[in-house]
């Protein structure tokens, strides 16, 4: 793995969201690196992060698959064109739409672990699926449809 | 609309979570009401539940459509028990699966409203889906599979 996340490459005005952006403070601040074919995200929940005791509440779930797959999706379409996260122009992916199946109850006690695959790249949608585990167990899986960012919400 | 909202009949044991727990401070506190056949909840993002400046975070959106499906859920199976939320035993439901399409970029600087329909209902399992709008505009679609609570995850 590298040492410098997806997200770390974000120009600042890309750098605001909730779930992934590094300026954003009262975020989550998630990292997303390569491994392989494979792209990985850890995660450790807060106790307030919970649905019942001792359960990872799912939106957090569905938050964390959800940002760590665009950032997949805009690092994989970097790979796909030959050049570097660092190489203008910048490349940003939203979510079309976002599928969670929540397989077992997600104990809140250790860290989470995304790992995605890239199923489909085209120029402007690109197919991430994620399984998320604790401790190996594989806890809830996720199909992101990520679209290039339209022109009306790229920021100024 | 009935002034109690679905989540101020649950229990303590089932009030800590992130996205509709009364007693979960650092949370989102959601509240969700009937209108007729259909549930409403509305939700004021701050300003720092970005994804890019001016646009709500698609995580936010899939937490708000999970947690008010959920309680949906709860709801329509005491109303087709024939009881109130008032009344032993606590019914409740965690999501078996979240489908969300986001239609349209959804504009930070009003309340969204969210409005559900139980599409089918089973003893163990309530397909819920919602709307979610900005000032008449949807702007995200979602599908919830909600699954009664299994006994592993009920609070002792």
């Amino acid at each position: 793995m590298s040492h410098k996340a997806f997200q770390d490459y974000y120009p600042d005005s890309f750098s605001q969201c909730y779930g992934c952006g590094r300026l954003n403070d009262h975020g989550l601040k998630i990292k997303s690196y390569w491994d392989g074919e494979e792209s990985v995200c850890t995660f450790r929940p807060h106790e307030y992060h919970t649905a019942f005791p001792g359960f990872v509440y799912g939106g957090l779930i569905a938050s964390l698959i959800d940002c760590h797959s665009t950032a997949t999706a805009a690092a994989a379409a970097y790979r796909h064109e030959g050049r570097g996260m660092d190489t203008d122009p910048a490349i940003r992916f939203v979510t079309g739409s976002l599928h969670v199946d929540f397989l077992k109850p997600t104990p809140i006690t250790a860290p989470m672990e995304l790992r995605s695959r890239v199923k489909e790249i085209k120029e402007r949608k690109i197919v991430v699926e994620t399984d998320l585990s604790v401790a190996g167990v594989i806890c809830a899986r996720g199909s992101v449809v990520a679209v290039k960012i339209p022109e009306t919400m790229v920021p100024k």
